[in-house]
């Protein structure tokens, strides 16, 4: 009986541990689930035979230790920041270790001494990173194959509200970490567009956008991600011109997001004075000019631009950014105060499913002739616990710890998600949970 | 004979280490100036008999506390983060200690120690902060003398260029540390305006300007500075409703100068690629997006809405931004590439004079009636050593030691110059060196 040692057990993990749980009498596995807080490992175990929760806390490292060295295999949902502490001790015992989060330069690091202790690091296998670069790289060595140059390259992804459940003006509902989704992009966007590098800082960002319509459901939009810039290397890519990795929105959303954006109402650095004395319409005050006549609503509409009734206006008042009641948070940092607000009015509903979309835009030229490629995928969640967001994170690294304990992975080392021999078979399972893409080729004339 | 201790021989020191020389005989007092560069400090004590220039590193804690300990007063323009080192020991050994520098957290710390060991540490005594405090002190307590109810108070500085040298379209040259100028502002400004705290996030902080006529010398425009907030317990403003310290630049200079701050090119967080191989033409081109038929100028004029020929293209075309001429920087910011392309551009010519200007804007209530008073000062320096800036930061720290050394200030523990027994001797003082503040009062009705 080989096992396997899943750590964290927050939302994200319900559908792989499932996935490992289903699995786990044919395979012959244990699967082991450790959390912080031992309950919610216990209850995503659901007393399964072939389950076990214990508490678990990534500082104990003799713990971390005995866990590690007795396991098969270790599949980490932590904090990003503390996966590198459990990577540490796979390497020590020779195990393999797989997460969804973006390979960190102290990960990357482990490279040589995993290679020498025959260890695979397999990261950035979830969503986004993840499938994005498994169906990405099986169309690159499809159409290398073929002979074609690729010119553009254009990847968005977004974890949105299924269309049965989508019923407020933003066309928006928190699927995902609250936090993450209000401070998200600060810092720089860097992208290739026609053979330059581009920048676009924090402020721009949300004005940055593509345009996408997805059959049957509509439009959608997506501003830059970081750091599109190494997966040129990263794809294998080097001479293409254009490579923009994105988040994906519904449309008219970015437009309103960057109220808050342009007001400085997003920032985490510093705590507003007086925050417990504020009402949300003083907290949006807060970043608008002082006008003897105006009203803050007279204000607003002013300095974007648009008139008193626009969309943008009306889906702030849908938030309630204009009504005098108090925030209630002491010591709160203005992305705080926001994600109250915003915690509010998106939240899932008891019914609502959420959906998952992911769309690929490829260029390129193949024997004199100009084409685009696009494929998309979109996924609906089942439930607000078996989440199109749980299947399309956890479902990639239950595959993918199935095939690394069938010995059917030769790569050691450090690696992304980027070779046939675990693109392939991950790819062809994740059909049979419906996660699949459509592809439509059109010449480009 | 009393020993003044001054660390730190750069570009700022020049008039304090000659007022200190100047007044060492009357006074009986040895000077002695410590640089990591000792050849810059005997350049400043240029052979006076009652000077000395020594080698320092403020990071050699034994030879510091050596020389502080045989020392009657420490006075620090080292850079900001040394200060620490170099007060912990004045304290330590029970010396006073000036500072033209902002009070940090750890320095703020010391002051329980300091009062134990009877010693003063006064920091904010340059020009801003420094002369602004001791002025506006002066006014603030004359005002609540006469009864007068203070509504706002608006305080702007600036380090320009004096208006015989200036020559380019910018109205600006580098009189300062120019990284300093580049990177200026980064972060949330925060003032008090009418009755409610602001915040202004970076990207809007070069359009929230206020404008300033000066007579004599005519216009010029502000951009608030970092936190204001502060001062409203540090004044003793508790009931005021604005409240705003800025910076001071010619009219029109933030307008263009927002260009570089919207693109992003003011950001000095990250590296771009290959920077040796771009010309300053693709530097600018990387913040803008991609066009099939415009040109670069085309594009960034349709960035900022204005026409091809407006007055900000033609001050970025002074600059030579678009020029297809090589950065030859390898592994460069963006701040550090603008910067190089700026000092060229803004330097300082061999006979140019700078020029500090600082206003403070108070609106009041006195008897049922309301006033503003507006109090100005501006002086020009007389060559590019003995500079405005280098007399107001250097000056107000060389009275202070004279005063301290007199025993004629009282205080101690850490402190801003904002006592009468510092403030009036000071400004008196200063006026012998033409640092003098006009005042004009109107009735606003």
């Amino acid at each position: 009986m080989k096992q396997i040692l899943v750590l964290g057990a927050g939302r994200s993990s319900y559908s792989l541990i499932r996935y490992l749980l289903n699995n786990a009498q044919a395979q012959n596995w244990a699967v082991v689930v450790g959390d912080f807080d031992e309950n919610i490992a216990k209850e995503k175990i659901d007393n399964h035979p072939n389950g076990r929760a214990i508490r678990f806390d990534a500082h104990e490292t003799a713990v971390c230790d005995q866990w590690v060295s007795q396991s098969d295999l270790v599949i980490s949902l932590l904090p990003p920041a503390l996966h590198y502490l459990a990577a540490q001790s796979a390497v020590r015992f020779g195990k393999s270790f797989l997460t969804a989060s973006y390979v960190s330069p102290e990960i990357k690091a482990l490279d040589a001494q995993a290679r020498a202790s025959n260890v695979l690091i397999m990261n950035e296998l979830g969503l986004d990173p993840g499938i994005d670069h498994l169906s990405a790289m099986q169309i690159i060595e499809k159409l290398k194959a073929e002979g074609a140059n690729i010119i553009s390259f254009l990847s968005y992804t977004g974890g949105l509200i299924a269309p049965e459940s989508d019923n407020n003006p933003w066309n928006y509902k928190f699927t995902w970490n609250p936090r993450n989704v209000v401070v998200a992009g600060q810092g720089t966007a860097k992208y290739l567009q026609n053979g330059l590098y581009k920048y676009v800082p924090y402020h721009r960002l949300f004005s940055t956008l593509e345009h996408f319509h997805v059959d049957q459901y509509g439009e959608f939009e997506g501003y830059p991600n970081r750091d599109s810039l190494q997966y040129k290397e990263v794809y294998g890519l080097q001479n293409i011109s254009t490579l923009i990795r994105g988040t994906l929105r519904r449309a008219g959303f970015c437009d309103s997001w960057n109220i808050f954006v342009q007001l400085g109402m997003t920032d985490d650095t510093y705590k507003m004075e007086n925050s417990e004395q504020l009402t949300f319409r003083q907290f949006l005050n807060s970043y608008l000019p002082f006008h003897p006549t105006w009203s803050l609503e007279e204000k607003l509409a002013n300095f974007l631009g648009v008139s008193a009734n626009a969309d943008m206006m009306h889906k702030l008042q849908w938030l309630g950014v204009f009504k005098n009641i108090p925030i209630g948070m002491p010591h709160a940092t203005p992305a705080q105060i926001l994600q109250k607000l915003l915690e509010e009015k998106w939240k899932l509903g008891e019914n609502d499913k959420d959906m998952v979309v992911m769309l690929h835009q490829f260029e390129y030229e193949l024997k004199g002739k100009k084409y685009r490629l696009e494929s998309s995928m979109v996924l609906e969640g089942k439930s607000t616990i078996d989440t199109a967001m749980a299947q399309t994170v956890g479902l990639p690294l239950g595959i993918g710890a199935k095939l690394i304990l069938q010995d059917r992975i030769k790569s050691k080392g450090v690696q992304l998600p980027v070779d046939p021999e675990i693109y392939e078979p991950i790819l062809a399972e994740l059909q049979s949970f419906g996660i699949k893409f459509k592809e439509k080729i059109t010449e480009i004339v």
